[in-house]
């Protein structure tokens, strides 16, 4: 293969591949001629999946890991907000039920002087997307042009819209290749890829919420933990001020999962309320990106407690054609689900609310498939409530009622009533925090 | 991708390659599926390949490797002999320098009242094919029908043409990915390579040459004697009676590594005569294949000695068009390479002198370039050999004098002259039998 029109290179892919193969490290040479051959052609699938397959069984080590990031930056733009007369700072999460945390944070956290550049993605399976979540408003828009984005950041100091193509194109090709050859699991390529678009993005500071538990894509601490230490030390490498908490995702985030209702609950936190777990959550998260982006002085309650978040909220929206007063949608039906018997909830299955409310409608199977606004899950108990027999212990939403029974079957055993007295109180929110060592 | 025109299918392909990058057996019914589907397109090269590392890396059970071994023969046709009026046998060799063994070797066989039905292949690398050796005879053709198989089977009792592409036409496939993607060094995946063909080719018993040297595929004698073991156990599940001999490749087999050059020596261990290790390892190839098809009283050195090996040669020759009292080509040019010391010959390199053979035209770097019948290298002296300084070592044969320089290169340091007196008697040629155990 390849033969014809032979170009010399100054690698041959099947050494880098047997090199890896075999467990040695790659060069840096190496990993930057092979993202690009990428790129160009010269390197095909079948080659980079294999490679994916031996970089998930054999590992990379700290300096491949960080040269496979740049790697995948320099295939593409950068983005520079150096310019602007604030600090920037970002937040990442790795996807959760009920995980809505970036509506009240990004605005929160620019209310308190630093400016929030969020690129988000749109939702595939059981986690939602903050892009779905904000098309629910009416009228909002998320493309945006580089200098409207620019001007927003500093006239507003948070915008979230889509990322656009042009930042680190090569991981995008990498991570569909990933997805349909059994190479997603690989911490090293799991980690480049979310910092190569997050650095390439160009914030001075970066939070990342690493979520552990049934309903987040890392199921145990240890891999959870790997995946921060790995993160953390990417960003310290390329300059970006990095810092990573690990949160639990046992059980839902908030008491809402679904587009609209998430962004109900979330104008709740906005205006003072809110359920606690999602207050703790964005508190902890904006404390440290404000201390990421060198801001000491400030307490983000305050400007939750105040009102200057809801502003700086209600400023972002319009600024990108939302209506922060309009009506949001509602779906058209709903169905209650009971309690069975009298105790405390002791359990509340993140994974199992979050297929409900995806086969409800609020999530997509393929990437092209369009999100109900109103569908979705709300929950009137969590774990450590007192809940009696007969009592709604969720209601689910949706616009179209045949879906009501395959929700119900995801549901099936995702939920334990423990006798009342039982000790039975939820672990911390916040599990570990991570900071470059 | 695969979404549209979606049919449901008895396996997901990315839970299967999950299962065995996770050290988990994959089933008969995901194996047979496995191979069908990649036969069908539906499993596409890039999950393909990352499987085949997989496999690599995590290893297949014996289980595994027959059910592997039985879907790639399922992908095609299957010859059957058993109408013959003899028993079958043949041999297959995993490749060496100057290994042109089944050129006496069939016809001897033959001459015992063994049918060998034997196909074979083209050279690519270091290593000669058997094909581009017969091709150096006159009028030679390599492609039979299945009928003018039989009937030469039947006639002379020896065949050598080209497999035909309808035999597990799935590792064809799956053989052109693996060398590209850095998966060919997989033990199960060249032992069901090897064996499916052999199988699917219908012979009653298999003897399997596993060359283990610096000139083999395989370097050293354990993963030598995995692959033998491996084979012989494939073999003997699909009912072949299957013995494997591992033997030195360390050294050239003979004094020729060339195509004409190799069938002229070939000749003359026919007519009687020939270095002492390629009869030593004819015989001991030809004895096993008449024990493992049941013919126990005749002694192939008879054969040998009188004169019938050569008639069946000659019958085997002439019945594919070929002269066998033609004049065969000879190369053009040739420079001799003399000793630089007076003492031993302790070292010949077998790798070495395949590459400057390859080089100097012997050998096709990919599968449409030509070969030269006449190009190679004679050897004058093999290890254990007293030389002096100024001896001529060897001769380097090629019709294209420019490709000297560059087979020099490949036989620098090839070879050590130890001082007279000095210890230095060769290995054993045939180093271990590997039976059904």
């Amino acid at each position: 293969m390849g033969f014809d029109g032979w170009v010399s290179e100054s690698f041959d892919t099947v050494d880098i591949i047997r090199a890896k193969r075999d467990r040695q490290q790659l060069s840096s040479e190496q990993i930057a001629w092979t993202i690009d051959a990428y790129a160009r052609g010269v390197i095909a699938d079948e080659q980079m999946s294999a490679l994916a397959m031996a970089i998930l069984l054999n590992g990379m080590d700290r300096r491949e890991i960080s040269d496979w990031t740049a790697a995948m930056i320099a295939s593409g733009e950068r983005m520079d907000f150096s310019g602007l007369s604030r600090p920037t700072a970002d937040k990442h999460s790795t996807g959760g039920v009920g995980d809505k945390i970036t509506l009240p944070l990004a605005p929160l956290v620019a209310a308190c002087g630093v400016a929030v550049p969020q690129l988000s993605g749109r939702g595939l399976g059981h986690t939602g997307g903050t892009l779905d979540k904000l098309e629910s408003v009416p009228g909002w828009r998320a493309d945006l042009s580089s200098a409207e984005m620019v001007r927003q950041l500093e006239e507003v100091g948070a915008v979230i819209c889509a990322a656009g193509s042009g930042l680190a194109p090569a991981d995008k090709r990498l991570y569909a290749l990933r997805d349909v050859t059994g190479t997603v699991e690989a911490i090293p390529l799991i980690a480049s890829s979310i910092m190569s678009k997050k650095i390439a993005e160009g914030t001075g500071a970066l939070v990342l919420d690493v979520k552990v538990g049934s309903g987040a894509f890392m199921k145990d601490a240890e891999q959870a933990g790997e995946l921060a230490r790995t993160m953390v030390a990417l960003g310290t490498d390329a300059g970006v001020r990095t810092v990573a908490l690990l949160t639990d995702m046992s059980t839902p985030l908030g008491l809402t999962a679904g587009n609209a209702l998430e962004v109900r609950e979330s104008v709740e936190v906005l205006a003072g309320g809110g359920p606690d777990d999602v207050v703790e959550l964005t508190l902890a998260l904006a404390r440290e990106m404000l201390a990421a982006a060198g801001v000491e002085d400030v307490d983000p309650a305050d400007a939750l407690a105040d009102g200057r978040a809801m502003d700086a909220w209600r400023a972002m929206i319009s600024a990108q054609g939302g209506d922060p007063d309009a009506t949001l949608p509602v779906a058209r039906e709903s169905q209650v689900v009971t309690a069975g018997a009298d105790g405390v909830l002791s359990r509340l299955d993140a994974l199992q609310v979050g297929v409900a409310a995806w086969r409800l409608g609020a999530g997509r199977a393929r990437k092209e498939d369009p999100v109900q606004a109103g569908a979705g899950v709300v929950l009137h108990a969590k774990p450590g409530d007192t809940v009696s027999a007969g009592q709604p212990l969720m209601t689910l939403h949706t616009d179209t009622p045949e879906r009501f029974a395959r929700a119900l079957e995801a549901l099936d055993g995702g939920w334990d009533i423990a006798p009342s007295g039982a000790s039975s109180a939820p672990g911390p929110l916040v599990i570990e925090r991570v900071a470059a060592g």
